[in-house]
């Protein structure tokens, strides 16, 4: 039987294309949107929080605009005053209907940003409590865990970067569908991979700059759908101090793209794990990468820039197999439903 | 025997008086400094990451700024240029001395930011590179976790915010050192929960709003000093996808202070994890959140906007019991040092 979550999985270089032909004509209403503003200030949760990270440093590296994450209990628990002007404030939702985020992006206006929701619903609450929606066209999602829908948001967040004046070649964002789709045509053979995680009691994911939303995402995946104690960081912050966990029972997931300036210390990182006893795993950054750890699965022939679109991909089939060799339906994990709702 | 790191835990409330003492005067200085900025910008690494977190939420939620975190890979690894006029950069170190953190503060000086240090050492290069040292007194920290040098940092941020403008008490402010004095002399018995942590492979710590960096700041200690699998979370982001980890083998400790707006909801999550059948246990927010927990130990007597200088301190002495239990010297974690360089 084939889960929602693989055939979701597999729709996604589907789902980039539509979401990539439909956003690429409003990179002109962002621009203009944004004009006033210098601070670029995301709102997300879960899955949509990991894609505002890689957001962040998509806009900080190569648009040269701050970009940071918001509290959304400042504005629903505390319910602050914060000076927001010249602010533009982006909240994702895949459903637009998490009330947390909508609450927080009309506060955020009330504040004097201006606002961009990016959502895979067009007549959602999000939707309509921003001045301009970049909607997603990744269809419905059935699955618990998100998966093309957020691919989807990332493929947004790029074309936001490309409206911003991030000085990146369009003709990259437009090869992404092919690239991911070269990823799940060529798949790597998961089982040993399967079978050492199916035994451990935890793993900690890590990457730096780019890589790092992936490296948080595919820890909530292992989570949610595989229970896996599974700790996302960066790992300039697991050098201070969490290094300390990772042992032989709790081995290392490591992200990296194929390029760029954090895929030579993400190798040094996987000499550490290593002589410290703990299996390391690659995700991408080979074949420097891969020789260093123990198990790798390739990562899409992406720049580094775009490379974490493709990285998770990897990570989302993992955990959908995991899932059902711990006899877990990853479909829907326990004690969860689709659209969260905190207040 | 005693550890360091137990003989720095009880010297907190000394090291939190001569702190508060000695930069409560520099308010007018951090002003004058500031009076140019809207947005503030923490800079750090690890247990300094931490505090910036609390900074992050108090100056939200009291002083009306926006106030996030950067990502030092951008300096460091990207070296891209951003537009940082109007921020006011802050950068946390204990040692003054994380290369990455002193880089990173530099950086935001070339692109535009105002910089203030907050370091324990007065001949640092990162009090060097600030225009500002707020300069914490906790005297020489042996132990590799940081405890009274963590706590310092946090009430130095307090008066930042007090600088800034923040609608609080100074009166409360002075009145930390005792209430943290108060804490130690009369400290919960710690065995029934070092017995059950000592037996499970994980754990999840979570709060939210001004606790939230608490939770993330124990979640750390756990993993450093007793290799625990640790999962920091807050609780909003807990509720989207990795509240399904929580089970019989990973209990949750729930931090919040003993009012404020986010300690309903940590009652409702308390409940939430025992119906999962797993074990809850309070930090702070008693009494209504102790008797939703399956064990308990008390907060300190203080305003929420202070609480976390004391809600830290049951989890260092948790972390200090637990690491002695599963003969580990906590004074001394494996493969760690005191001063962490990454790049």
């Amino acid at each position: 039987m084939t889960t929602n979550m693989l055939a979701e999985i597999t729709e996604q270089p589907a789902a980039l294309r539509s979401t990539i032909d439909a956003l690429l004509p409003a990179t002109g209403e962002a621009e203009r949107l944004a004009r006033d503003t210098r601070h670029v200030l995301f709102i997300g949760r879960g899955t949509s929080d990991n894609a505002a990270v890689y957001g962040s440093y998509l806009l900080q590296a190569f648009a040269g605009r701050l970009a940071t994450l918001a509290s959304p209990s400042i504005a629903t628990a505390y319910r602050a005053r914060v000076d927001l002007s010249g602010v533009l404030a982006v909240a994702l939702s895949q459903s637009g209907r998490t009330g947390e985020v909508v609450e927080t992006l009309t506060w955020a206006r009330d504040c004097g940003a201006r606002a961009v929701a990016i959502t895979n619903s067009v007549s959602s609450p999000l939707a309509e409590a921003a001045e301009l929606a970049l909607v997603t066209c990744a269809g419905e999602e059935r699955a618990v865990p998100a998966t093309k829908t957020y691919t989807a948001q990332l493929a947004a967040i790029a074309v936001l970067a490309l409206s911003l004046g991030a000085r990146l070649d369009i003709s990259e964002l437009r090869r992404v569908p092919d690239a991911v789709a070269e990823m799940l045509a060529r798949p790597d053979d998961l089982e040993p991979l399967v079978n050492e995680l199916a035994t451990v009691p935890g793993v900690v994911v890590s990457g730096r700059g780019l890589a790092y939303s992936c490296a948080l995402e595919i820890a909530l995946k292992l989570k949610e759908a595989c229970y896996l104690r599974a700790m996302g960081l960066s790992w300039a912050d697991l050098l201070h101090g969490p290094i300390a966990v990772v042992d032989t029972q709790t081995p290392a997931i490591l992200v990296a793209a194929d390029s760029g300036p954090t895929l030579a210390g993400t190798i040094e990182l996987a000499h550490r794990v290593r002589d410290a006893g703990a299996r390391a795993y690659a995700i991408g950054g080979r074949p420097p990468l891969a020789d260093a750890c123990d198990r790798a699965l390739a990562g899409p022939d992406l720049p580094e820039w775009l490379a974490p679109i493709g990285l998770v991909v990897p990570g989302q089939l993992l955990t959908e197999a995991l899932a059902r060799r711990l006899g877990i339906n990853p479909d829907s994990p326990r004690r969860l439903s689709k659209i969260t709702q905190t207040g």
